[in-house]
């Protein structure tokens, strides 16, 4: 029996936006698949249910994918595919596999041969950048930087040089509670004519992206607190 | 006046594929919106045509903007938005501002204080990297690499070593008739245990997106001639 396939089905990153950032044929998509692997069950069924879900949230087979896959065993994960069935795998926001732990499932899909279909929807990352009006032909995410003030000081200063001497655009994140401390450090680790777009709440109500040299943000820094956010570093060589 | 706001607005990567790649609620902003800048005009009016605009061509405002924007005068580009009007930046396919001039554009609206909206569209780099099963945690996308052969080797082998070092996704990509090409640089330069994902076509009927190590690779190299691809490399330390 052929395969099913596996396929990468983006969520919103805000509520009550599914409309405005995913194509009306993954609703179509989402009544006929009955197997999910998904980050988190319960926000995966609010999604569902957001993005136009028909069929009795009963019949759905969900299975969660933990944190720590690369340790596990990833066939339980197949063997809906494996019986010909189509899977759809779902991050906890945004796209899967970018800045989730869903790419090892990914890859394990590869391995045995599995037809893979990533479809279009909010990426935080690519909105952002999109948005910085920094250089989009050369760019790097590299997550999240590390806690320790020292480390975390060596880091940006690495990031910057980076900027300037590739022309590489440089983005992160940090964990929402923590935006108005990682604020602070940049503005006390980069140069002054160093800029920086943030961004965030992509996609809500609340929107707010602007870039300005980090001399500007000093004038007047934004309330970062426990809003999702992407930061990205720029420095023209 | 208030200032117009600047809709970054994506189009589609292949052909009748609009209502699989974009929200509906981008149909209504470009029945709104009357004034366009764009990558290429013809593309453009085709793009608005298939995502369903209803407005006469003829009542647009299309204002091209080209490859060398850096040294324009870009402020010809803000008038309309000036005068109280949203605009909407257009590139020749997929995202504005990502692998394509526009961010130019972006980067002047910020220093003119014009809210600057992205909107959910189909990135190949995206897709792809989703699509890859690699680190989707740190990743560096590359634009083109050297044409030169010895320069394009050796750059080849450093990606593989920043891959390998720090378990960062490499992308790059290439002109679509020299795809080929580049893909046996990639087998010849780079260890038969890295591991390349070659994404073509995305979104198109002739999607083809495979994981493979270099050395299964070497045994059955797909035709890329002339197909857009994304090229990503990567190896795990």
């Amino acid at each position: 029996m052929a395969f099913g396939k596996l396929y990468l089905l983006p969520v919103p990153l805000a509520e009550n936006t599914a409309i405005a950032v995913l194509p009306a044929t993954h609703t179509e998509l989402i009544n006929h698949i009955r197997h999910y692997v998904v980050e988190n069950e319960k926000t995966a069924r609010k999604w569902l249910k957001e993005m136009g879900l028909k069929t009795p949230q009963s019949e759905l087979e969900i299975l969660v994918y933990g944190k720590h896959s690369e340790k596990q065993n990833l066939a339980p994960y197949f063997k809906a595919i494996k019986d010909g069935n189509d899977v759809a795998l779902m991050s906890e926001a945004g796209c899967p596999g970018i800045a989730d732990p869903g790419a090892e499932l990914v890859a394990e899909a590869h391995r045995f041969g599995v037809e893979v279909v990533p479809l279009t929807g909010p990426s935080s990352i690519l909105l952002s950048l999109m948005a910085s009006g920094f250089n989009g032909q050369s760019f790097a995410f590299h997550g999240y930087l590390p806690i320790d003030k020292g480390a975390r000081s060596k880091r940006l200063k690495e990031l910057e040089s980076i900027a300037e001497r590739f022309s590489q655009s440089q983005i992160f994140i940090e964990t929402p509670f923590r935006n108005n401390q990682l604020l602070d450090d940049i503005l006390n680790s980069a140069h002054p004519q160093t800029q920086l777009c943030i961004a965030c709440d992509i996609t809500a109500e609340s929107e707010f992206i602007q870039t300005k040299t980090l001399a500007n943000w000093k004038k007047e820094k934004p309330d970062l607190h426990k809003r999702p956010a992407i930061f990205i570093l720029y420095k023209k060589s």
